[in-house]
């Protein structure tokens, strides 16, 4: 898949440049100089020097990161619900029961608000009507679709062009000295692992999120998984670190969050002994990005900021430390 | 984690080997010249040669192996159930009221046929006692401590050491080739993740097995991962595909195993368009392993061996295709 070709060359041409400069702090230009660089070069250069008394062998140099809010926005909505109100207009005409049943009738009307007024079950009834009912293959299908020609309706950009310019570099970065890098996020897993190896250079096997049951069964002779309408897994706060278990079986040495919904993922990553790194990314741009921490209903950061200071994790503050939010499209064009 | 020295050795000796001669047959010198060696060789020369109509590229170069039965022995009873009743021995001290409780005073009388009559809800007692209640840490202890010193009944080998040398010369011969391997089976997966990497040459992160659930806790301010006394996933059968899809989320290109246990994955793993690969171990070697196959309680192998002539699969013939079947545990001293 192929989703555009910019972004696409913007990835990899970061991930080229920290390959030929894996020890250079210029593999991060979107990052100002600073202290949250500093600490992100600082540990890299811990952990990768020969002889070092924190050296880290490159199969245990596991880095987890959240991705709504930390490598790509999540305002005003989460991206994934955006993407499922996208699919109940597009399937509403099979749905005619729909015109006059909730939450679909606010949503059909427009009024997004209303919809969700009936909190998580009326959130379930979104995700089970657009996420089961089909084959993961189908399923796929319909989310490269949508990731390939929806576009956010506050910048016109496409949403995978909403990833972050600083972090897809520091993927890179960390990739380039033998980290393995993977997603743990709240997100539905089989939705980011459509788009995850394109955009940030994870593949399927490094997404973890939550998930749905599966079902294999023969349909005409060929073997199929389906998609229950029955949840499996959620992939948040205390669960984090029990997805970690399942999925990796080894403890990350860094983890990066911006929520706290990421604040047991980095517990779990910090509290162990030997080098250890977290960091949190501040929405402090309400120009560039958006600005929310404390009350927010998206991506609430406030226990795990206080944790932050008493931890020692690395806060970024994203208007002072980052030069560039979102990859500069026209830059990469030929 | 180093369970013995020969051994490792021995597993990396075979992936020099496989790494300096990636297209040579001689990267198999445990398997006799013979069809089942030809159709492996094939495959994988189809696959990666550049150009070629059936190429694949090097990210979806999967390959899936059961691990009881395919991988290393599993008579005269699964070797994770052996370790279960070696730790119940080791706890009976601690619970003097299993003295008068199925199935653990059979157990410790000696008479595993009367503690098994109870069928899966003993087995269950069983695996619960000696799998849970403990942190995840404190379990990979356990582990690690066994496997490094039990032996095996019949072989006095340790059960590391019962690995199939022609396996462990084809899982480096795939990595060398550029393929993923993973292990997908019906055992714990904290369980076999103690020795994967150390005697398979497979990272934990590419273990996916059986599972309890898990609880995050904080103790003494410190986070733990606790083992619950509850089952979350059975890696068996029609649920083989489920896991392959929610931990690897692509399908695989290859699939080796050796049972009706693993029929599922074959189908799902050879059903798709392009090259694929299935192979089944078939175990017919009474006097240098064990013969088994229609009417074993144990790897128990009908459909499966039905289903592989109908679909192209190559069935080993243990006895015949591998003139090697345990590692030569003097030809690899230094």
């Amino acid at each position: 898949m192929k989703i555009k070709d910019g972004l696409v060359t913007a990835v990899f041409a970061g991930t080229l440049a920290a390959t030929t400069n894996a020890h250079a702090a210029d593999a991060l230009p979107s990052w100002n100089e600073g202290q949250a660089k500093q600490s992100v070069v600082a540990f890299v250069e811990r952990v990768t020097a020969q002889g070092s008394p924190d050296f880290v062998p490159e199969s245990e140099r596991i880095a987890t990161f959240d991705n709504d809010g930390t490598l790509w926005s999540e305002q005003p909505i989460y991206f994934q619900l955006a993407f499922a109100l996208d699919r109940v207009k597009a399937l509403a005409p099979q749905h005619p029961e729909w015109k006059d049943k909730e939450p679909f009738s606010s949503l059909l009307r427009g009024d997004l608000k209303a919809a969700l007024a009936g909190g998580k079950p009326a959130v379930f009834e979104i995700i089970v009507a657009t996420h089961a009912g089909m084959t993961s293959e189908e399923f796929a299908g319909v989310v490269h679709t949508w990731i390939a020609t929806a576009k956010h309706p506050k910048t016109g950009r496409l949403y995978s062009e909403m990833a972050y310019q600083p972090m897809l570099e520091l993927l890179a970065y960390l990739r380039a000295n033998g980290f393995k890098t993977f997603i743990v996020s709240g997100g539905g897993i089989e939705f980011m692992r459509v788009f995850a190896e394109e955009v940030y250079g994870i593949p399927p096997e490094q997404v973890i999120g939550s998930s749905g049951r599966l079902k294999f069964e023969i349909r005409d002779g060929k073997p199929v998984l389906v998609k229950l309408p029955e949840v499996d897994f959620i992939d948040n706060e205390a669960d984090k670190p029990v997805a970690i278990q399942k999925h990796i079986g080894r403890r990350p040495i860094a983890a990066f969050g911006n929520s706290d919904g990421d604040l047991q993922m980095l517990q779990w990553t910090t509290a162990a002994s030997g080098a250890r790194f977290g960091l949190i990314v501040h929405h402090t741009d309400a120009e560039r990005e958006w600005a929310y921490d404390r009350q927010s209903s998206i991506g609430l950061l406030d226990k795990a900021l206080d944790e932050a200071e008493a931890n020692g994790w690395t806060v970024v503050d994203m208007k002072d430390d980052w030069n560039t939010i979102f990859p500069n499209l026209h830059k990469v064009e030929p």
